[in-house]
């Protein structure tokens, strides 16, 4: 996605250690003028799907999750980090392995409002290694529901995660996949989808 | 706001020791048609306001932050807790009790998205003692910024946080104030803004 990418280049800011910080636009100040470009960019891609719900996980998914659910039409459910508990009755649960954190913690949905019936389309902001991921997609699986779709707004390339998942056969779709990017420069190459 | 507390009324779950339960519509599952008409109440509770950035508090503000932002066009910054720090630089920082958790936590917002000549406008998805809210205000006025307005999905109007905020003069609205509730009963009593 070309306006993504753009913005990525113009604001983003690449670090040692094959960081790349988005925290002006992305995930700690929001563009919500660029997050409705990335809505209607995922109902374009997912536009053959059904979705009855979108799950996206805590903290900086869900202000894409939140704006692209206008365009489907459906609610949204956040996945929680464990300490934020606050929940009635059972949860599915799964463990997550934090790429920036360095550590492992529980995140849980309710069983309310992840139902068999489910055509979950999975948000987030970011695909490295996969961790989260594999774990939103183990919570819809646990609750018997359907992962119709995973929209990414930037994928590492560079790393493993996407091709993980797209080797389980999940429709995955990012709006920029980052092929390498260069501390010293600051530049940034993108891929396309194959 | 009628349609707000008519869902109160109608999904809301009432439980011992004042506790309201509204994860299946604002804080876990988010019905985003709801929080579309909560954004359009927000702007007209402050049309006269001139708004440049809206700043919520990670999780459950976020979506109501971002989707109302839309009738604001302004970004959102979230404040974050300590502990899911990847930020830059230098913080504006704040310590907040958790009424719901029973701990203290650190929040913070990194210095380059709050600036000394924004004008805030804080949301959040409840107010009951007002620790959140005057964490919030802190780091703004730390900045150096204006508050120019606290719009507040549901107020505990028995608690002192409401009272608290409008008493040091902030314009605070709030869409749905619970007057009392009764776990026996489930019945749930709104009050009006005086």
């Amino acid at each position: 996605m070309k306006l993504l990418e753009d913005t990525i280049r113009e604001k983003g800011i690449v670090k040692e250690g094959n960081v790349l910080k988005v925290d002006s636009f992305l995930n700690h100040q929001m563009d919500i003028k660029l997050f409705n470009e990335m809505g209607k960019e995922f109902k374009r891609l997912f536009a053959d799907k059904e979705i009855t719900k979108i799950l996206t996980i805590e903290a900086s998914g869900i202000g894409i999750a939140c704006v692209a659910a206008q365009y489907f039409d459906v609610p949204v459910v956040f996945a929680k980090k464990a300490q934020s508990i606050n929940i009635d009755g059972d949860v599915y649960s799964t463990s997550i392995t934090s790429f920036t954190h360095k550590r492992e913690y529980q995140v849980i949905v309710s069983k309310k409002y992840l139902l068999p019936e489910d055509k979950v389309l999975i948000i987030d902001d970011f695909l490295a290694n996969g961790c989260a991921l594999n774990g939103l997609t183990e919570l819809v699986e646990d609750a018997g529901a359907s992962v119709e779709g995973i929209g990414i707004a930037i994928e590492k390339g560079f790393q493993d995660g996407g091709r993980i998942i797209r080797d389980k056969g999940y429709d995955l779709h990012s709006l920029a996949i980052v092929e390498s990017m260069d501390a010293a420069t600051g530049e940034i190459k993108f891929s396309q989808e194959a």
